[in-house]
């Protein structure tokens, strides 16, 4: 029988895509507009709030290309948080002019396939991994994916030690893009459509093509990789809303 | 020839998700919309009623991200009145102000992979599997899965002995889970796309993702398992419906 | 080269799955709902008139769950007629409250593995299987399906014999369920996006289960079978139509 | 390397499916409905003038379905005129009741795995093949397909005279169909996402079950076809197109 | 452990494709549609200024088909320039009349397969390549695609030496059609759902059909090229824009 890797998983987490309906948009009053961004601005304020106490993080940017136009990212201790902050959005005067395109629920994890001394929770690494502040890197990457199970190529079947030295050597690639890439996992097993998301901080968006195609030679992800679709963005700031919302 | 399993089979099974449609729900009348509360709050008395004497049984979870707001979950002797509860619902007032996102249609089942004595059907254990009273777990995932039938790994061409052995051994998984998840299978071949509902109640939700992770090791899974879009939510007490609906 | 098995074909089928818009059905005043009801009934009239004539035949079920509210099958001895009596309902008034959610186009259609003398087509057993009257039995069950063309399993690479030899296991399965449940076998090789649709009737929903599932341990669907979507639902007699549509 | 095999390219081809939106339709004033109709006949007479100096073809048919209402086959020398004309029709008042639910690019073309000699561009058969006048048959059928580049079953990978000898074979069954069904082979490569479309015409519909069904016991079929969705209709002449829009 | 390709990456690159919603837009009064085009044409001679100082570059086509009516593509240096131009054509009037129908995010691409010498960044020939003027060829051909990893056909698992042999002769067949066919490959791992894009220009379009099939021979296609959808359309110079939106 195979042996599961064991996760320390922390936050979770809830990514949220929109698009805009500009055509609405445009039709509002432009002080009804103005007073649909303040309440909506009233709402970061409040995320603002819980980030600097540590209870939560939260980013927003906008998303290149039809997929979406904007792209809020939270993460909070509970799924009952996570599942209010959205009914609060959706319930906002600015949610009336968005359009739902994809979402994705799951839970900040740690692979342990590392042996680690002592209560993990407890270790300040550990802890700034599984609750992290999101960075305000000048671009965000976001894919689901899957370990494939497919005929000779299922990684479900392989034993631990087997796994534990692909995910070493793919470890290794992604420590050569520190201070590059920022990566945060999510687990989504019983959350969502496949089993993780991977979402990625950069100021150099170059960056987040060169990690994923390296990794994509890695045996680990060109023979187990199964992954959905990618959404690659723009950081938006508070100060920038005005300016994307202008019409 | 292969040999099929005996199932036992108890109380047919709609889940029933729903988004909302805030901005029209927003554009009703502050007293219509209690009204239309109201009516739905009958519709579900009337389900309790039912429960109460143990002639069937429901659930109602909001769901988190864009898949759904909310869920329910209904379970009744037969098709006939599944349906006419479904049609029901879809005339209330508040029906106009859903979107219907994903529904499956199934029957409560219990594999008869072990063999039992007497007419199972009398048997106690059985009768409060297949004719469960839904729990009122904080949380709730639903997700839809195939038996494998792919080149070598064909489920249904494997001999009983073999899938009995393997049930027993993901059976074991499960039972570790006791007490932190509740499981209730459904099973859907001839009434819907997938051949079975997997519905887990739990009152610490990451025991989902540990159960699902866990058991997709298990050759069972790893090897056999094809699984839908996975839903999770968190319970939606009565009190809380009109919180839920606040806007 | 392989031997395509010979087939007998009778009436064309239409197999029409709609979703009802509760909403703009409601909104419509009671007396053009009544008038609505009334021109469909007469459409239904006017397909009992051709069913009574041996002409045809028609029947009309409830869907349960989201895929559809109703579904009409329709028999006529030309694809043209199909085409007028789906134009004639798409122009009722009733039509405009109704979403078209999925078809199937096809052709009764009976597998002529086992070689018979004469005419089949004067045979009056022939004759009953292609040209049949529907059974108001009280539930449906619709599928399309495939014969499976992947790699080591492909049904149509197979030697005449052995497909022979794996539809009479397969026809065996079936007779168990003789006057539980009723099938028939519709062709659309060149008409629709699967090899074959299968309505099943029974007055007892949970047979369709049992047949299907007995049948995915039999080779013949175990490692040739690919199905589409499934759809059940319940006998809509025509005195239940007014109930089904009361809002 | 594998040796691409040669093709004789005509005339441009585009399919262009539509359902009617016959709600909006019917609540045209009924001298707007007329008006639409003649617009739409004068569009179809200017088809028929070039039709008529063979500097072009088109087909009229009305699909079975819920897939499409109507389906316009049109053929030209050029990208541009083809485009020109399927913004024009788009332009027509009878578009807005229209709505767009397939189409499909391509050019029609001789797969040339024979030899001939001399420029095949100026013999008569080609000629007549490559630039058809599309008959006036009774219904019509189409699907697109691809050859399948799947493990051992890869068509892309096989020696020419594999490939030529296969497509002899399955030239073969076409021609048992002389007289009976009238194929138009176009290809998409590059144009649209599959590689090739198939119009077949007929005055008998099952003669398009038959044929591909049967076809689809050949090898070039069985173990290297991979069939798109198939849309199946009746010739919609030009007088029937009162009767069809008649609401 | 497989050795990745190095790359050179130019400018990034949106495909933005586009359906019109003619109906709306026949309903806007000709002065204002008069007053929509006039302010896209100021759009695009802002994009013209900057193309004209070779600060990006762009291209205009209407599409055959219903995929699209007319897709733009914007070339610029920074991922946050494309964002904007996406946002602010979002915000035309013109926009309103426009459905978003299938959007791609890449940058342009040179695969480095043969080694060089000297900064590649500074060579003109380079630099002609990745930061191209889109030429104004009659036809334009979009697809994107990625390189298999499935069973035995797993190009990531592939020896550099391979990979670099078979891209060879696949650039030999393009170099067949220099002067008849530009090719601009952009990258979009870690951008969009595909690992590359593909944009052909020109002047016959029979070329696009004949050199995409001559490649699918060529084993990098036939046994490792998996293909998206196909776009083909027409060249749109500014002085069309007026007829092709002439209602």
């Amino acid at each position: 029988m195979a042996e599961p890797a064991q996760t320390l998983d922390g936050w979770y987490s809830l990514h949220d895509f929109r698009a805009m309906d500009w055509t609405s948009w445009k039709m509002l009053p432009s002080e009804e507009r103005a007073a649909a961004i303040a309440e909506y601005r009233r709402f970061l304020d409040k995320l603002n709030t819980t980030q600097a106490a540590k209870e939560g993080s939260h980013a927003l940017y906008t998303i290149v290309g039809q997929k979406a136009d904007f792209m809020m990212m939270i993460l909070r201790p509970t799924m009952e948080e996570l599942n209010e902050l959205e009914n609060e959005f959706n319930k906002l005067k600015i949610a009336e002019f968005t359009i739902p395109t994809f979402s994705y629920v799951s839970v900040v994890e740690l692979g342990n396939y590392m042996p680690t001394e002592g209560d993990p929770y407890e270790n300040p690494y550990v802890q700034e991994r599984i609750y992290p502040i999101l960075p305000k890197a000048k671009h965000v990457c976001f894919y689901p994916m899957d370990k494939r199970r497919q005929g000779n190529d299922n990684w479900y079947m392989l034993p631990m030690e087997d796994r534990r030295a692909m995910m070493k050597s793919h470890g290794m690639i992604g420590r050569q893009y520190a201070g590059k890439v920022k990566q945060i996992i999510t687990g989504s097993v019983g959350f969502d459509d496949y089993e993780w998301g991977v979402t990625l901080f950069a100021d150099d968006v170059l960056q987040f093509k060169k990690l994923v195609y390296e990794m994509r030679f890695d045996e680990v992800s060109a023979r187990y990789g199964e992954f959905g679709a990618f959404y690659v963005g723009n950081l938006l700031e508070e100060e920038g809303i005005e300016k994307f919302l202008h019409v």
